[in-house]
C-alpha cells in the first residue's frame, strides 16, 4: 500500500473516486478510509500510524466547508499530503483556503476544488521519483494522452 | 480561571488583546496560551486538559490563514469554543471560513474578523448565564455603555 | 423554557430545524418565532422581553441577505445571541458579513451558513456550562457520535 | 431642516463630511447625530422621531462592518433612507452587503463604499422633485459641472 | 405619470415585476420600456427626454452583466434614478458594482440583488415627501404589514 | 493619429501612461483625453465623433469605480475599443466587471488592472494587421524583448 | 481564412458557437479547434503556425479554470488575441483571472464570462480596421441592430 | 541537484527566497532561475529539459497575476511541480486560482499565497520519501520544531 486516502464523509465518495482512478490506471496500491478531523481525532491518530506502518507514502485528503483534515493529517505525519478542496458552499472557496493557506512548515499540497483526479495524479507523480516503473509508466501515460487527444479532437472541429 | 485564550503566535498579541481586556472589565480570571494546532498538537491536548481541570468554562481561541485551531479546539472539548479569525490573506477571508463554517456537531461561536475584544464580551455573556454577578455587572456595563456613548456624542455633531 | 429561536420568515423554517433538532436531542425546551427586526421591530422587542421573563438563557437567531436579525437582538439583551447566516444570495456571504461582523461590545456567536444545527449544539455546550446534567448528556453525545462514526465507516471503505 | 445625517462613531466623520459638502452646496440644512443602531437603539428611536418633528424629508446614514443603521433606521421611518457603506474591513464588502441587501418591503437607496458626497447629492435630486427651486439649482449644479469639467481638462491631455 | 421603468431586455420582465407590483399597491401611475445603454443609446436619451416632459419624478433601471444602464441614464437627467442589479452572473456581483460604484456627483439609488420590489417601494417613499396622500398611504401601508406579519406569524411557530 | 485614449479624470494620469509608453515604443500616434461617460456625456459623443473623423483606428479607454466610459464609447463607435479597469475600490474588482461583462454585440477588449501598457500593446497588434510595417516592428519587438529578458536574467540567479 | 477559434474540449463547443456564430453573420472565414495548452502544448504550436500561415489575422481562445490557453498563444504570436472566460467553477472567476491579468507586454484581449459571441464581433471590429467591406457591413449590423431593437421593443412594455 | 526553482522576474526574489531557506536547512542542492512562460518559452522548455538531464526530481514555481509558469512548466514535465502563488493584485485570487485549478492530468502541488518557505518545504517531504537521510533529517526537524515552539512560548504567555 503505498497511498491512503482519507475524507471526511461517505457522502464525498462520488468527488473522491478520481483519487483512484488515477491510481489504478498505475496500478498503485491503496486504501481508502472515511475519517472526520473533527469528529474521530483520535481514531484519525490511529489510523494514520497505522497506514504509515503499512508502508503508505503518500497521502490524499478530501474535505469541504471549514476543511481541516488534510492539514490536520499534516500536522502528524512528514509524509507529502494532498488536499482536495470539496465544494459545500461559498464555491468551494472556503475548502480550498483551509487547505491551502497552511502556516509556514506544514504544507499541503493542493489540488483544484473538487479535482480529485488530479489529487491521484500528483500522488503518482510523486511516488515516480522513487519508483522508475511508475516513472516510465508516467511518460508512457503523457505520451498516451496526447495521442489520443488528437486523435479524437483531429484536425479541426465544427463549430 | 474561567476563560482560557489561545494563539498560533506571539506576533497575534496585539489583535488577541482585546479579549483579555473584556474579561478584565469584568475581573474574569482567563489564562493565555501560545499554541498551534500544527505545530505542537501534542501540547495543545495537554494544555486543554489541564484548563479543564483547573475550571475553565469557556475557551477562546485566535487564528489566521487556514485557521484550524478554534476547530481542532472544539473537537477535544464540549465547552464552547470562541473563534476570533485573524487578519492574515485576503482580507481574512481565509481565517473566518476555516473558522466558521465548521462541521455539523462541532459549532465554533465565531467572531468579526481581528475582533477579540468581541470574543472577550461574548465569553462574559456566556458565563453570565451561570453566575449572577457577572449578569449584574454586564447590564450595567451595557447602562453605562449607553450613558457614555451618548454623553459623548451629545445632542448632534459639526459636520 | 431555556432557548429562544428567531427568524424572519416562515419560508426559513426548513433551514432553522436543525436548529431544534439539536436541542431535542438534549431535552432542552424552546419555543420558535417567526419575528423580522425590519417589519415588525416592536413586537420583536416585545417578545425578546417575554422570553426573557421566561428563563430564557440563550437566543438563536436565523437571517439571510442583510441579516440584521440577530444584530438587533444583541443589542437589545445581555444573553448569549446565536446568529445563522441563511443562505439567500451571493452565497450567503451577505448574510454571513451581516451577522459575524458587529462592532464592538456587541457580538453575535456566527456559526456556518445555513448550518442551524451547530447554532443548536452551541446553545447546548453554552449551557452545559450551568447545567451538570446537559454537561453529561453532551459528553456522552460525543462518545457516542465517535462510536458511530467508527461504526459507520469501518475500517476503509470502497472506492 | 430637511435632511439628517447619522452615523456610528467620531472617527466616520471623515468619510460622511462628503454628505454635508453635498448639501452645503445646495444651502440645503441639516443635522448630522453620532448614533448606533446597537449600542443605543432607545435614543436612536428617540432622535428619529424628533429630526421628523423637525421637518426632516431625507435620512442620510453611514455605517461600517455589519452596517446595520441604515437598515435599522429605514424600519423605524417612511422617509426615504440613503446607506453609505463605510469601508471597515473586506474590502468594505460586509458594510455593502449589509445595507443594500434589504428585506422586502424596507428599502435602503445605497451609494457607493465611502461615497458620502454621493449620499447628500441623491438627498438633493430627492427634494428637487418637491422644492422646484433646488430643482433648478440642481440643473445649474450640472451645467456648471459640465462647463468647469471641459474648462479643466481642456482639449486633450499630455500622456 | 410619475415613475419610468428602464430594463434592457423583454427576459428581464420576471424580476423587474416586483417594481410595478410595489406602484400599484399605491395607485402611483408609472411606465415601462425596454431600452437598453449600449444598443440604442439614442433612443434611450429620446425616451428619457419624453417621459421627463410627461412628468416622470422617479426613474427606476434594472441591469445586469456591466450593468450600465442606470448609470448612463442618471448622466442625462437630475431625477433621483433608483437602480436595480439584476443577476447575470458572478452572483450579481457585476451588476451590483456596476450601479452602486458611482463616480462623485452622479449617484444611483441601489437596491438589492434582483429586489425590484424594494426599487418600487423605494419610489413611493421619494414620492411621499411631496404629495401627502402618497405619505399617508406609506404609513397605513406599514401599520398594515405589521398587523399582517404579526397575524400570519402569530405566537410562535412549530419548528 | 490612430489611438485616441481616453480616461475619466487627471487623476488617472500615472495609472494610463503606460498605455503611452507602449505606443510610443512604435511611433504610433495617439491622442489623450480627460472625458467622462457620466459628467460630460455630450462632449464624449464630440470628440469620439472628432477623433474617428482623423482617422483613429482603436480606442483605449481607462476607468475606475463603475467603470462605464469603455462600454458607453463601444456603443457609439464601431471601432475596437479597448478597456483598462482602474483599482479605486474593491481591488478593481468593480472596474473590472464593469468593463468585461459587456452585454451581447457590444464587446470590450478588456486587459488587466491598471494594466495600460498591456492596452497599448493590444492596440499596436490589432493595427499590426493592417499594417505591414508596424507587424514588422512588433516582430522584431518580440524578438528583442526575449534576448533581453535572457541577458538580464542569464543561467540562474542567487537565492 | 481570417479567425483561428481554440478551446480545450470538445464539451465547450456550446459556450462556444457563439464565437462562430458572430463571424458567420459577416461572413467571415474561420476554422476552429480543440486544443489544450497543458495536454498537447507541442500540437498548439504546431497548429498555431500552420494557421498563420493561412493567413489567420485573428486568433479567440476560449478556456476554463486555470485558463491558460489564451496567454500561452499569446505567448507564441503577435496576432490580437481574444480570450473567452469559460464557466468551470467559484463562478467562472479563475477563467476570468487567469484571461485578463496577464503580464506587461503580453496582453490577451478578454471577454465576459461565457460570451463568446462578444469574441466573434470583437474579432469582426478588429478585422473593420482594415477591410472596408466588413466596416460597412459593422456599420449597418449597428444600424440594424438599433432598428430591430427599437421595433421589438416598441413603445414601452406591459409590466 | 535535486530542486529546480523558477520565477517570473527579479522583483520575485524576495517572495522566493522562503523556498530556497527551507531547502538550505535540509541541506538539498538547487537551482534557481528567473524564466517567464510568456516571455521566453523556449528558454524555459530548454532550461526545463537541462535541469531534469542534471536530475533535477521536484520544482517549485511562484509566480503572480495570470500565473501561467507553474501550469506551463507541468505540461512539460512528469515531475512534481510545486505552485506558488505570488500576491500581485486582488489578494492574490488572481494567482491562486491560475495555479490551483488545473484541468484534469496536468496537476501543480499549491502552497498558500506567497508561502514559499511550504513549497520548499514540501519539495523536502517530497524527496523523504526516496532518501532515507532526508526523511530522518525532516523527522528531526519536526520534533525540534515543537521543541523549540514549547521552549519559546513557555507555559502560557501575557496578554
Amino acid at each position: 500500500m503505498k497511498v491512503a486516502i482519507f475524507f471526511g464523509s461517505k457522502s464525498d465518495v462520488d468527488v473522491m473516486k478520481g483519487a483512484a482512478n488515477a491510481l489504478k490506471e498505475f496500478n498503485i496500491e491503496y486504501k481508502a478510509y472515511v475519517l472526520s478531523a473533527h469528529r474521530v481525532p483520535e481514531k484519525l491518530t490511529e489510523v494514520l500510524n497505522e497506514v504509515q506502518e503499512k508502508g503508505c507514502e503518500v497521502i490524499i485528503a478530501g474535505a469541504g466547508l471549514a476543511a481541516h483534515l488534510p492539514g490536520v493529517i499534516a500536522s502528524q505525519t512528514t509524509l507529502p499530503v494532498i488536499g482536495v478542496p470539496i465544494k459545500g458552499a461559498v464555491e468551494g472557496l472556503d475548502a480550498l483556503f483551509s487547505i491551502v493557506q497552511m502556516p509556514k512548515s506544514i504544507p499541503v499540497a493542493t489540488v483544484g476544488i473538487n479535482n480529485s483526479y488530479n489529487a491521484g495524479m500528483l500522488a503518482v507523480q510523486i511516488l515516480s521519483i522513487k519508483y522508475p516503473e511508475i516513472k516510465e509508466a508516467l511518460n508512457n501515460f503523457r505520451t498516451e494522452m496526447k495521442r489520443k487527444f488528437i486523435e479524437e479532437n483531429g484536425e479541426g472541429v465544427e463549430l
